[in-house]
């Protein structure tokens, strides 16, 4: 690139928000140029006196923009004057706040990146079914591309607009995907069961979030058909019927684990689990297999060793005698699961190399 | 009771030792009389010096004894007299070690309650499978009752010997056996995946047990056919092929959360559901049911809300759409998994109120 | 006792709320008779639908009273014209609610427990400069005792009103109170860190609350001059010149850890220090003394061990080279620094063994 | 720079070696040649096989070098041909085994950053008194840099050797060093309070470490002169008799926070101290001063604002009622406590850019 991308922000108070920031603030391409928030005190503040990790990290302050305030409007107008002249445009914003600033901001030159769900599902009426009201923009859903570069690469890279997965749908789609390669698999039988951090519940203090109820926790918090398996179901053109998902919120603030048992529609030998998991997934720069036998630290996927980094590990065994498979993900829900994915989605839009910036978030498992 | 009843705990340095001190210390109809250490540097010690939560709660010292050192045959001999004419002798060993134990002792006037795995499978042969070694008491595996007061109560009035659950045995059981009384569900098949904290893996410190490793794992550690499922068929009667079970670490010191997902052989409605669990757990008094349709806290079992107690939770939802059952338990891995259980097994054995003791110990959800 | 006393909890939607009906629940000489809240949905609905630990615990049900909300005049009148007929009624309001409570309450035959700051201090001037607003009942200052049994036994055995310590407080004098009684230390300068857990905090969700934001802090909160510093100048009968505490929000639900370093006025040796601690607190049924020069587990106070008990640890070291001295205490905030410590009091005030109930919850180094 | 550094790990299977692994992998000025293991049976495995967050990161194999070990002569004298040809080696070795590598190494082209404590003290007694050996080196001494860019970056620069300070005495020193330069404070008295994670106590498994032990604790672990207070005291030129320290290990895996009280010699302003900090720190570049006087996130210092960076905040008070000044800083033990400040006297030491690959490493309040 000779020259960086100018790239926004809207919705950078919420957790979404603040992790996009840290992982685009030392992106080498991108020239981070603002950073909105629906909160009027805040306009005109530094970032990093709402976000205090990002002291000395970034001198940016807040511009106010809400794009359901019609009392803002003229300011909303200003933001999204300079928003439209912008390379790249990150919502990250709730569902039904990103249809009204879609609205307001495409058409123009700008790209946009939405990490929130209004603009996941192809079909209107599934939008209708999960999230409970009417898509307001439903012609522009062809215009989207489903943000997951494991499967829509070559879409993504010539994207003028992306609309990037939730992170259970992502930790259930890429544990599967590869099945879905196999013949003689249709009809299926999944049922997944999903752990996850606090931060996906977002930055809204709540009783259910609050430390001390939140904290020791194995909560079972959605228990068969969370709004994420549309998600699941439209990629991997899976039936409603053959999908149950159950969530649990347990004690970490990022990762989610995600395991699904399959009785299969026929029987499947362990090699061709490796052969198709190894082909699908042999030259994914962020997908990790880990299926050993052996049980270890490392062997199957574990949150703790993708966190802070954007790989989604994926694993899967075969258990003979009963004639199931269990396929495994873990990823970190922040990055894999939400901005990491976001900005790997942009580098292809892009032509950028996919794991610019990304690579540098090498992951720890001595941080959590 | 007129009097006490005299206690021995023979293994009292690890986790189940220690747990079961704690609660039989207060139990009003006990008097603890020795526990044993197999280390022989802490023998004649003050058991609070190595347990320091005991410090002001117990005087008692530890004793030497180690079934298999014959080294120590006149020390092991002194505390297997004392043994045989306490009333009741707890065993806190590991497996192996159990056999060796009751071996010295069995044959007399006290009764054992055996937490090992050592006496809890009927069959030998399922035994010499899971554990790897010939039983050397064959002939005693009748005497003793598996020791789980909602499905062997009458038999632990009576009994001599139990043999109390695994943890994830508990789970497992507590939350299907209902199931099992509902006709037409024989060949249903059962997909299980359990969460648990890092007491259930015993005091032994170990690469994977330690702290920076073990915290903020979402680990698998047993993927299809854990050792406790040889406990699950057998007191279920389900055959070997229609149950499987996978096993996550997660970052918590006490609690397993069960979920089951059942295809089941017929459908079955929820008034089913609710009827069942109802009749089968009504009278328990340590079994709560939680089967709210909206979640929250509470609505589910969640370890957070019996850690600390003698209760497991126990709960259920139906996936109309897709046929399918899931099924739910919460318990804490130290009591109603270990030697909260085995002191219910022992108020039963004796003829004291079930309860003694072990209501004493309300759930705190502001524990951990 | 013939008969049980009749208590009731005012304020029992907080945590100290159903901190207290955990323990008096299982009070053999307690029959809980009402619990209280001020959220008008909550009236008439079980306890336990709100605090789910507690379902199968207790079947009490909410009763509405606001003793500020004058639209309520006729409810809380019925619940004042009970709780004036009960042996003895808890307070778990916030700071100011209590007055409120207080002042439509006293003067009948019931008794009076107060676990808010609101009649702690003698002095309605230093209430008004730590908390902001002249005391409305001073009058009434001087029938409160301040209920700390280890320092106003005798005095607890006769009150018909106590005021119970703040968490820290205890951890605070508890900590240096044997001090006092050693000649020439009169002018010592004392510097206090005290780290605690988030359910100190109360049970109002807030951002510095949420799960993701409070987990993996060790957050100074409170610089110099906490509020209970006030009790404890008031209690060792130390000038505000000599102390100066600092607070530490630290990754725990439950616990206090207090260290305080001495400047003494004169040297001290070991022996005065061992002597003077053994003096004052070696018939003390709730504290222990901790105090090793070799680190290790349970060597000094260590939050861990007290967990979920009445215990507070006590300890000291002498820093000969450097002429100070180190004290420490570890408490459950929640129990010794809270309700624990209440039972406690009311034990005392109604002739009860001091230890009743309370010696039930054996601290666990498994719990948390 | 027109090439990369060639740059070794020595003792790569700790988690002072997988920390720096993890920072240099991403260096762009660096190539990681070998990294090294006393294990013999880890020799020639993938160092992602032992540290599974590497996978994908780094196909390194582990070079077996044990400098103790004469019967690895052969090998031992492979490595370090190797390792004498290399432009910069990082010992990640224990206490006392540094000094043996450092004999074996030390003389040639390759520049030495060691992490141990075996080079810091500039006196030999010193050395032994704190650590129980005669130092085997003492004439090499001279020839290492204190390796805190902070008080030595021009030494840093021309430096071939430098021994990098030890977490709690970066955490120390970091909060005090402007004090040093205020006139009129020699002789002032200093109370450390410090709290750590439990990665500091390093990758060894033991009772204290394991987790259902470590977990929940505050445990007081060193009351009075920890071994880094040797390092504080040279650095800061501060007599023994004046500084206590005392050590809590609390719940978290990464962080040290880190308190010091003050009773200072002569009376200070709180303009002298933000003036004082502000010189002394405002153009380094991993030094952030948190120092409002309302308390609030982010306010002061806190670990959960540091983890995962390579930052030191640092801020202070002053208690003007009671004459007294309080310091305070906070820093990730793994990174500015340890590798991440050894790469910055690296960069230091070659003439890069001092942040280099470090600023890549933004903190994230949501990681832990």
């Amino acid at each position: 690139m000779a020259s960086s991308l100018t790239a926004g922000v809207i919705g950078a108070t919420g957790y979404t928000g603040v992790a996009l920031l840290e992982v685009l603030v030392r992106h080498p391409d991108v020239e981070l140029t603002f950073a909105t928030t629906r909160q009027g005190q805040l306009a005109g503040t530094y970032v990093h006196a709402f976000h205090p990790n990002l002291l000395g990290v970034t001198g940016l302050k807040f511009t106010l923009y809400d794009p359901a305030n019609e009392a803002l409007a003229s300011s909303n107008e200003k933001l999204l004057a300079e928003a439209r002249e912008t390379d790249v445009v990150f919502l990250c914003l709730p569902s039904g706040a990103s249809l009204d600033a879609v609205k307001q901001l495409h058409g123009r030159r700008v790209r946009i990146i939405d990490t929130s769900p209004d603009f996941r599902l192809r079909n209107p009426e599934a939008y209708k079914q999960y999230y409970g009201r009417d898509h307001s923009l439903p012609e522009l859903l062809q215009g989207f591309v489903y943000g997951l570069p494991e499967l829509h690469r070559e879409e993504l890279k010539k994207a003028r607009y992306a609309a990037c997965p939730g992170c259970n749908a992502t930790a259930m789609i890429l544990a599967a995907y590869p099945l879905t390669k196999l013949e003689g698999l249709e009809g299926s039988r999944f049922f997944f069961d999903i752990m996850v951090g606090s931060s996906e519940a977002g930055a809204e203090p709540t009783r259910s979030s609050h430390h001390a109820e939140r904290s020791g926790v194995t909560r079972p918090y959605s228990i068969k058909d969370h709004r994420h398996l549309a998600e699941v179901r439209q990629e991997l053109q899976l039936p409603a019927a053959n999908v149950t998902a159950t969530m649990f919120s347990v004690d970490m603030i990022r990762g989610v684990e995600c395991i699904g048992h399959v009785l299969p529609a026929r029987l499947v030998e362990e090699k061709e689990l490796w052969k198709v998991y190894r082909t699908v997934y042999g030259d994914e720069p962020f997908i990790r297999i880990r299926a050993k036998r052996q049980p270890g630290p490392g062997s199957l996927p574990d949150a703790k060793y993708v966190r802070g980094s954007n790989y989604c590990d994926v694993g899967f065994f075969l258990d003979e005698e009963r004639g199931s498979i269990g396929i495994l993900s873990a990823l970190d829900n922040m990055l894999k699961g939400d901005v990491g994915n976001a900005v790997q989605a942009m580098n292809l839009m892009f032509g950028l190399d996919e794991t610019t910036r990304l690579k540098d978030l090498v992951p720890s498992y001595l941080l959590g």
